[in-house]
């Protein structure tokens, strides 16, 4: 298939800024005549052909709204954010014949993308999620002036922003396994750099500490089930004693723990108590049922969708916090036998 | 929100065929003088805005594929064969710059949807899924020129397909029970109504007539876990023997049932072997691992993805059949213990 040239092919020959490209080729100022006259000869040498859809439709409505995930495309198979958030999404835009388009990206062409699809006249809004400290996402649509949403951004965030306090419910788990007794709680965290895995490392060890109790273990994940399952060889089969709760930074590492702790020859809950994060669907039917955090992705999908179309209709509007995460208590958690 | 005018409510209002609008309004023959008068004058009246994007394009692209679910939006976050499928085609398109334009439909709005998505241009050609029997789509794409590969499609489509042999692999299932000696062998089925649901039913029926076995007794389900659960009551709590074997339909039935069965005091698989279908990964991972039919929806998608965008740049495709379903055998089925 043959590649389009995009204005990033232009700016890159021309040796300017996609801001540049975008004001030589629509007109706009904010470029020199000499620059000007530069990136039209770049733009005309590669052979770039304007996007249709872009030009000349200030003020068109697009009907779609856009979200792009600098992720693998794993993650919609298997994180039961994304599926459910989508799954809300989609729920407010049926009625209203608006379209989501989906797409994904390399980890740092994230920004990349949303300008495209701006340029592209693709979208009316776009919903930013998987937030990074000073994500570049947030100047970028403030400078297009691009209706956005942002999920579960920190505070501050200089866009309108649509949250579910993530820490509440995992700090009361937290607090209820050290009520239950027990003092060797390790942690079983998530994929490294991530901002959630550190904020659970941190609302655990602080919790801890806010007790009086010494952190135990700390092993990183991945998220996935089988790096559960490999955190418990880890924290179950070394020479030290085993601790008597794990909990884990999320549903799928606590039931890969789970399946692996059993194969060991343990008992869950009574030799080692397990806990999740998010509250999948299944939490409720393994064997121990899983204590839990329950999130909300669906209604945060729902709710952003809602916030959005109204940006996008010109309305002004709040940033919103949805009811924090909470507990969810069940078989997987016991006082500790020993 | 305003709403805006679609060719749909010009189509009600001239009391002509959408087809009939579209000619009209794009010059093309088809329509009598007449009847291209009443439908102007109709635009005209409701304020009918041509979509820019969707005039003068012939020949560009959107770089952009359509999915019309014609589901609720649970499905995306429960069924594990949409989140996979997804995956499978973003996988494709990320590396090409092209978006998935996802939409939900009404049960009956899905051809709509498509037509409105390439009269628009936001796509350069369709997935069509949850094919039906004469569905009409297939006629719609054809009609329309609009490129499309039907997914999983009945014998002779007329349309592009990719496909896996879902029958293989619970015939295959099936055939194994019997051949660990049960008899009395009942099914889960899911969603009365639904292609895959008489599939089943009809490959457990045939195999086990084949084997020259009654078939024991039928529960509808509707795919759900909590359809699975009560499957379990009605086959478990009941004044007759319970069947020594219980095939679902799908997995999150079958974990249903499982979950379910231990509560009333049964033991998975010594008193009842359950079985599902699916393969999702969690199956792995619940107590006893479960038994079950493993597809591919996440390869399905991707060639898909392949073969439709091969079909968008004007290449000859084939009919492609994956490898078909298979069996899979864990923990949950055993030999009867009576």
């Amino acid at each position: 298939m043959s590649q389009r040239v995009t204005i990033l092919d232009v700016a890159a020959d021309a040796d300017v800024s996609i801001a540049s490209v975008s004001a030589a080729l629509n007109g706009r100022p904010g470029v020199s005549k000499d620059t000007r006259a530069r990136i039209i000869q770049s733009a005309e040498r590669l052979g770039w052909v304007p996007s249709v859809r872009g030009r000349g439709l200030s003020g068109k409505r697009s009907y779609a709204l856009g979200l792009v995930l600098a992720r693998q495309p794993e993650v919609i198979e298997s994180d039961p954010f994304f599926a459910g958030f989508i799954a809300g999404v989609e729920g407010e835009l049926q009625s209203r014949g608006y379209a989501l388009v989906l797409q994904l990206a390399g980890r740092n062409e994230g920004p990349d993308r949303y300008r495209q699809l701006h340029l592209d006249h693709r979208v009316d809004g776009v919903f930013i999620t998987d937030m990074s400290v000073d994500d570049p996402r947030v100047a970028l649509v403030t400078e297009l002036g691009l209706p956005a949403v942002a999920i579960n951004s920190g505070p501050g965030c200089a866009i309108t922003s649509v949250r579910q306090d993530q820490n509440a419910g995992f700090g009361e788990l937290v607090r209820r396994v050290v009520e239950l007794g027990h003092r060797d709680i390790a942690h079983v965290a998530g994929r490294r750099g991530m901002i959630h895995t550190r904020q659970r490392i941190d609302v655990w060890r602080s919790t801890l500490h806010a007790a009086g109790i010494r952190p135990g273990s700390l092993v990183y994940g991945d998220f996935s089930t089988e790096s559960g399952s490999r955190a418990a060889d880890r924290l179950l089969s070394g020479p030290g004693p085993a601790p008597t709760a794990v909990v884990c930074a999320n549903d799928l590492m606590a039931i890969g723990f789970i399946a692996r702790a059993s194969s060991l020859g343990y008992d869950v809950p009574r030799d080692v108590s397990v806990t999740g994060f998010d509250g999948i669907h299944l939490g409720r039917y393994i064997r121990p049922a899983l204590t839990t955090v329950v999130t909300s992705p669906r209604e945060l999908g729902a709710e952003a969708a809602k916030t959005l179309l109204k940006l996008v209709d010109g309305q002004a509007v709040a940033d919103l916090d949805i009811a924090p995460t909470h507990l969810l208590e069940r078989d997987s958690l016991l006082a500790p036998m020993r």
